[in-house]
């Protein structure tokens, strides 16, 4: 009997009958071709980059919205009017619907259908020519001194959705969620916790991008409420576990690197094949139950303890839009191995704000104040190492960073430092103290590039602790 | 804005527009009500239950083969004369064609179209009691006093395919990988080579059934190419990693449950209801690079060592094949927690075999002789364990069971216990010695309950190592 791999692409429907770029080898590893090979018919039109400062919109964008028209993230919506979910944009205080766009001709992607799916797996499919070629063209038809959609009253009706009435969705499938223990602050600080400053970091850690494979079945989009998860809990002052609700609840403020192409098993990735398939990055907290996590996780790492719940913000910021915030991280001493050097930037200068609304309480206290700039090992080289085992990476693949935290004590990222495992509670402004998280506690994690008179953000991440069954 | 959380059953094709039970949640959850509430039209309506040892079909089968009428294990194949893949199931030395058989009305599972689907994932989330009926109507079909295929010649022209026409493709699409870490011979052995006898097991081993997440995207079929991986290597010896082709490169031998049914994020699972969730087993070889795993394993767990290839078998051997193997695993001491606790066998008396074929020689070699009945935690308890702390588990998903060694000798499920580390390399009747796999090498791991004249088998799982790039 002959037997073979029929390995697909994950997060995209095997029963799609359109042809996409999976179907055939030149088409699902097109970005791994050489430069050369440019189609010619996928270049944008439009002269001004949709970076450009200076682009303004027709739309009113307040400077202190997280989507001016430098902008464009991509989510997943619907209405009640037509609650299939759908592909939009977000443009200052509306969602830009791209299928309606899609329908009338003002969009042409390829396969016709691709916004008018419930994920942007089968849009991310198609590749980062086709991203960029898409992002002008929304941004041409956005813009102020553009009147195809300005002008055209019937078609702002149909197709611009003011953010209020619309209902956000998970933006993609998650094909595979892995998360990574990339800052040396978070990691530092807790080594010296559990081990004493001597051995905070382990040797291993200056060598790679630490990682462990996450749950996929449980990432959640901004508003999910989170049940406090049971599990064995076993502290060190008594004889045997029980089974109970989980006393040491956290969050963990991370970026999630969203894969939009695949590669190869058994291949490995060169820089740049890494960054252009990197379709864009979210929010994403990464709720932790240190308890269960203390007692399970020797040998095998963390696994019930990060597996309840992995909430992420709803709009996916393309890496595109991000390039205006590139800076250079840390120095890394050792220099890397030579399959993890970088040869220009690759870090963000990206603020991050975490707030906290005690239950009970109306208000949200912010309690750690951070930038993703801090980061020890970036987005690349996090990819370059994930395959570099011959771990095949599929369209919708999840990288979280691990824990954001700054060199400062306000820089942290996770409850577990802000109140050094508990010895030093949080004081709230209302009065509250939080040592960890309690039952109707709200967490919510912003993040924004501040340009010159705009910014490119990324809404927030939010999220409710509900109690245990 | 308002937000929701948009998740779907995993595995499933978004854009199928046929309604399936995973649309409603009475439907998605159905397994979870009440025996009561069972479903008059899905009772099966021959007499004789499928798995009856005097069962006989009309093909010849021999008493050695691993597919005789009482197993009816599922998979994916595809004909060079009609190269689509859709599903099949195994009887002697033929593939009888579901789809062919569900285009001609002798099967009717709902939904037109499951059996045409290049994966099980659509037909397994139809759910047990559909299980149930199909494989009793298939069974019907090929018992060897009814007519009804046995003297339509057409027909079984069309649906019965000679194995070796058949190319064999993986049997479903996996959502999530999971591995656990069960036997507690397999742990004792690995505790005492690297911790020493006193502390060959971690405290929590006797507790919980261990285990980590693994890589879902380099789960292949057997019969794939295997490519050595390469990572970060520092032997004890050596002050700085370097980048090289893995030197000590391992199989595992595991038995892996296939998840046919979803649970709710934050629920929990009781004994039946994870039962009932099992829609079969497969062969597994979870091929480790223990190396590049030695390095990077602390503290969050095994990653790359892992992920660049897991190996299933091309069949899917129900749960309800296997009934009649059910036995008592080992006793469990200390007693489980409440909510690992089993009222009922949950193990199975499944022999298993792991022959190596050296490179360059033409005879495979037994290495290891055991059986998946010495399992310490059971599949339920594994699955029951892996949704407590409100983990939503989907269809598709893949939980390997850990590699399986048995209490003597020769029953050591991976390389790594057959030589000791190294130091006790095998020697090959041919005459090659082996502590670890060469390039070239190829790893056959079979499995087969015994009944009385027949046997319910798995065939197997092959993997050859390729050198590295």
């Amino acid at each position: 009997m002959s037997v073979a791999n029929s390995r697909r692409v994950r997060g995209l429907s095997p029963r799609i009958q359109t042809p996409h770029p999976a179907q055939s080898p030149s088409g699902r590893f097109r970005h791994l071709l050489p430069q050369g090979e440019k189609e010619e018919r996928t270049k944008p039109k439009v002269t001004t980059h949709p970076n450009d400062p200076s682009l303004r919109s027709f739309i009113d964008v307040d400077p202190a919205s997280d989507f001016p028209i430098q902008n464009l993230p991509y989510g997943v919506f619907s209405t009640a009017a037509y609650p299939a979910p759908r592909v939009g944009i977000a443009i200052g205080n509306y969602v830009l619907d791209l299928w309606a766009l899609e329908q009338d001709c003002r969009l042409d992607v390829g396969p016709l259908g691709v916004f008018s799916a419930p994920s942007l797996n089968s849009f991310m499919a198609l590749g980062p020519k086709v991203w960029a070629k898409t992002r002008a063209r929304i941004s041409e038809l956005l813009r102020h001194d553009h009147p195809e959609l300005r002008d055209n009253e019937e078609l702002r009706k149909q197709a611009l959705v003011p953010m209020r009435d619309a209902r956000l969705h998970l933006p993609f499938t998650v094909s595979g969620y892995t998360d990574f223990y990339s800052s040396k602050e978070h990691a530092t600080n807790v080594g010296v916790m559990f081990r004493g400053k001597d051995n905070a970091l382990q040797p291993n850690w200056l060598h790679m991008p630490i990682a462990y494979n996450g749950r996929a079945s449980t990432v959640v989009v901004s508003g999910t409420k989170v049940k406090r998860p049971r599990g064995q809990l076993k502290p060190p002052n008594v004889e045997v576990p029980s089974f109970a609700p989980c006393k040491r609840l956290d969050f963990e403020l991370e970026m999630g690197v969203v894969v939009g192409q695949p590669s190869p098993m058994g291949g490995m990735l060169t820089e740049q094949q890494a960054e252009e398939m990197i379709f864009g990055f979210v929010l994403l907290n990464d709720w932790s139950a240190r308890d269960i996590q203390q007692w399970e996780y020797v040998p095998l790492g963390p696994f019930l303890a990060k597996a309840f719940a992995t909430s992420i913000s709803p709009w996916v910021v393309t890496r595109e839009a991000l390039e205006p915030f590139r800076l250079n991280g840390p120095e890394q001493s050792p220099a890397p191995l030579d399959y993890l050097r970088q040869s220009r930037p690759q870090n963000y200068d990206l603020e991050l704000d975490v707030s906290l609304r005690a239950a009970g309480t109306n208000a949200a206290d912010t309690i750690s104040r951070t930038n993703f700039k801090y980061m020890y090992w970036s987005s690349v080289q996090q990819l370059t190492h994930h395959a570099s085992s011959g771990c095949a990476m599929n369209v919708g693949d999840l990288l979280g960073s691990g824990t954001i935290s700054g060199p400062e004590k306000n820089q942290r990222g996770s409850l577990l430092e802000i109140s050094w495992n508990g010895t030093e509670p949080v004081e709230l402004p209302g009065g509250a103290k939080r040592s960890f998280l309690e039952d109707g506690d709200s967490l919510v994690m912003r993040g924004w590039c501040q340009g010159n008179g705009y910014r490119v953000g990324f809404g927030e991440v939010e999220g409710t602790i509900l109690a245990a069954e």
